[in-house]
């Protein structure tokens, strides 16, 4: 119950430097030995699993449909709600803090509920709400930003 | 089932001009014939149902909480979900057009949810997010234009 | 928000006897000033419904999928939740009292969240479960069952 | 993704005999190499993971309030859902087979869930509903019988 968990939120289309960007999240969030939350699916969520795994870390999967198989192949622990997007307040919830990589309308739900929450979302190159996201240039400095926030 | 369900939005601890609005929104959209939706609170929600109430309208509230008395004395339909935030969504899909009138984090991730089902929003002081919601002026154009969106 | 609500639970395929008595209880509902309350679906939510309109009452349907067109035709406010089997427990705490008629396993776990929440419910060749329900051999005589639990 | 979760659910109040067994129904899921998933509050839940940490297993609770606090101690992967009971659905869907030690209704509800997800319950001095669920007469016959519903 002591560890650490930190949601990674964002599209589960992305490719490219975005996916690469959340698969560096991933594994820079095990390596500070926190467990990375995700929604369980593809894009963002599949790279942040998979950077964590390479880094021996652990990874939560909230998947929003009916079946385990949903669950990228980084998924460790698959909770499955069959609660569609419904489920996105339990990733925000969930999370101590959360690193938004990109992202659209369902990052911007899990965004606007982590707020509500009083909780800290780091912005990589994803919704601008003002000052109320902190925005991260590189996924060093988000990673950086989400442990710092936790002290 | 034929019946249009228009969404009212925003903060629950809304007053003055806001509430003002609220109340103007929720009576025009009862006497343009549609049934007024909201989280069945207070502030917007309570306004918004209120200035339908002197039309002769109907109004549903989708609670929060566990209990049919958190509903403000507007309420028609009370549906007590006992999901605190995550009732947001159903608002989203409940309605078939909403308008944001102010609002905070709650009303923005109604806002994301609702743009994440295809679903126009339109805004009257609320989330600026660009072209994706639709502006009003007041509330007599913001009723207009959610009736519009429905044709 | 004064308005009693009477939920009628049952399965999604009942046909026949079963049928025609969730009409009449729908029938009798409405016929004592209740608006009656489903799953919004076919079977013992339809023929609930049904009754209800023919007696000129009010009916809610409380939908587990994502599409209002799911509603049977005798739903005036459909409630979209999106939400599968987890809409079940709205079913429980919005109803007033309860009404099985019938059922399979999805009534069952409506039964058993209306009785943690301290709600009578009323059997109608439902679910025996010793004397923690009521068991009514008529759809009058449940109907009436419910309306004397409210007094 | 592997991994094997079982659900072990039942009342929050349990003490005892019921308590014991909970703790040797966790211990011998996790010697047997499953994960254990609870409620994650106190009595059977508790119980269940308390042997399940003593056996070095890893244990999940789908806890139904807002608060990581909630948690019993025994717990390493807390999900906070904010879902009331709600909640109970999301333990039936991620469970690959459920094991109920005694048992009130919120432990009915998951039950009828799992039912009608086509999962097999056994119980152990929980909830007789005939043949649909597999009588244990000991923990070791209820996680015998686990392991063997999942060949």
């Amino acid at each position: 119950m002591d560890a650490t968990i930190i949601g990674v939120i964002g599209s589960g289309l992305a490719t490219g430097k975005v996916y690469a960007e959340a698969v560096d999240v991933g594994r820079l969030v095990a390596q500070g030995g926190a467990m990375v939350l995700t929604g369980g699916l593809g894009g963002v969520m599949e790279a942040a699993c998979k950077g964590a795994k390479e880094a021996g870390g652990t990874t939560i999967g909230v998947l929003p449909g009916f079946d385990v198989q949903d669950a990228n192949r980084f998924v460790d622990i698959p909770i499955v709600t069959g609660l569609n997007h419904a489920r996105n307040i339990i990733i925000a919830r969930t999370s101590h803090v959360l690193i938004a990589v990109g992202g659209e309308y369902g990052t911007l739900s899990e965004i606007a509920f982590a707020l509500k929450l009083g909780k800290t979302v780091i912005s990589l190159g994803s919704w601008d709400l003002g000052d109320r996201i902190k925005k991260a240039g590189s996924p060093e400095e988000a990673v950086t930003m989400a442990f710092k926030s936790l002290d």
